[in-house]
């Protein structure tokens, strides 16, 4: 999937993904009052609403690029119907061939871990079947927990030849809290980033391992360093626009092969209908303003790379 | 919130958590074949067997015990019928009296944990009405993110009276990885051992605040330590029984007025029936070994307390 993953930023020439993260702000009247007409003003009713925006999104994006990533826990505030709009979405961007990150930040132990690997990237064994609950290609691991936590998702990944993206440095302001904490002279989030790439050279696909990291888009002189200390992990990099981060910030996120790293922008795509930059496009057709800021997006980060 | 799940560990004398992780070798083949039959071998019936092999423990052990800590990896690793049985589970010990700590481990940044929390914690507001998607007292929280990641929770629990436990030191092997390495000679679990203090000063009940923390039965000598770090916080201890915890290992988890942990058993308990020491029950009244190992568990750390 690592190898798949390549192919699509290849082919697109966009190494970036779109955050699915769609709170009930962003989704224009128009189609919240069409779902709650037919489900009721409750969690079934904003769930279809979450579902039919992000398949307007997806219709008018997916050939631009390799990935989504929907945030699951947008979809787990709305309980069981949520997590089945979560499915729907997943399945109906898999169905264009787009490849799925989960947002889900999970890390447990042991066994724990396990039943998360196996219940979004495997199959759960019941008697002599085995059934997927839910579907991503790539999900988040939180490594608070140190290895127990992060190898049995690894040992599924090889399974299902999926992937993982281990948070390292996140983007947000108080990420350096604990994250960035000197131990004999580095911050803890240069261990992880070690382990990252332990963890990684023992499932690698041809150029990329499977074990990716996640490291924020705010942090570029970070971003730099920790490039250097996976360079076989490809790097998610969350905190694109909305958060701050810029093309420019981003080049050194990459390889001298042009690979990487894949940025993530939700709100700047999924609302961008609300910026003024792109207001011509309306609340009706908040679908062709996020077209156009995927454009955009491309555009600046390509212009930023030289490519 | 707080309050109560102290009232009711005074009222049951017990300062323990059962473990509700139902891994489906756990359960009995009566009841799995039963559940298949009704349902399907599917994820369905799995679902299925998992709630009733809850309410056959929640039955036997109801009376005895505080409150129960369903695992929702185990749940999740079902989809969709899995977390309905995780919140069939939630309901059914609720309409017992027991106070529910959801093992969710979840943990994100600004208006993602927001999500969370209001998922899981309050309610979702969907136009003029609001909902409860999940409907946990407690819920544990991983602090990698900082703050920025635990305080909407925080803000959910002041709104809703209900509190958290934050991921301090975790019971498995490879916890040290991350969590003890020293920064300027302490290590980082005791930075966020600090952080869960100052959290819970904003979040007062009366004697204990509503952030508490999880620091794991494996590590005693941590544990006595970190019990000093936060006074008002209450801990959470995973670990006893089939971790290797014992309650003589566990005096120090407590302050001196008795209170201040909260003991969690999940194997122990649940898959008593498989233990030789129980094995009188057999596998058709696994509830009664639940019961009998509640008792033996209740005994053994009140014996180390000295009441």
């Amino acid at each position: 999937m690592i190898n798949n993953l390549i192919n699509k930023i290849k082919d697109t020439k966009a190494p970036i993904c779109v955050g699915l993260d769609p709170k009930l702000d962003f989704i224009p009247d128009h189609i919240k009052n069409k779902a709650f007409e037919a489900k009721g003003m409750n969690l079934e009713g904003a769930a279809k609403a979450v579902v039919d925006f992000n398949k307007g999104i997806i219709d008018m994006v997916w050939d631009l690029i390799p990935a989504v990533k929907p945030q699951i826990a947008m979809y787990e505030q709305f309980g069981i119907p949520g997590l089945e709009a979560f499915n729907e979405t997943v399945a109906y961007a898999r169905e264009k061939g787009l490849v799925i990150i989960g947002d889900i930040k999970r890390g447990d132990i042991g066994s724990t871990s396990e039943a998360y690997a196996v219940g979004h990237l495997g199959k759960v064994t019941i008697g002599d079947n085995s059934f997927s609950g839910f579907e991503e290609d790539f999900v988040t691991v939180n490594p608070y927990l140190g290895s127990d936590g992060v190898k049995p998702f690894i040992d599924v990944c090889k399974e299902e030849k999926k992937g993982i993206f281990v948070l390292v440095k996140t983007s947000n302001p108080s990420s350096g809290e604990f994250q960035d904490r000197l131990s004999d002279g580095k911050p803890i989030y240069e261990y992880v980033a070690e382990m990252v790439d332990t963890w990684g050279a023992d499932h690698m696909g041809n150029d990329y391992s499977y074990v990716g990291a996640v490291v924020g888009a705010t942090y570029p002189e970070i971003g730099k360093k920790l490039r250097k200390l996976m360079p076989k992990s490809y790097i998610l990099v969350p905190g694109y626009g909305a958060q701050g981060g810029k093309g420019a910030d981003l080049v050194d996120y990459f390889n001298e092969d042009g690979l990487g790293a894949i940025v993530n922008s939700s709100r700047g795509i999924i609302a961008a209908y609300k910026q003024e930059k792109y207001d011509v496009y309306g609340e009706a057709d908040y679908a062709g303003a996020a077209r156009a800021a995927v454009i955009d997006m491309i555009e600046d980060i390509n212009g930023a790379l030289g490519v």
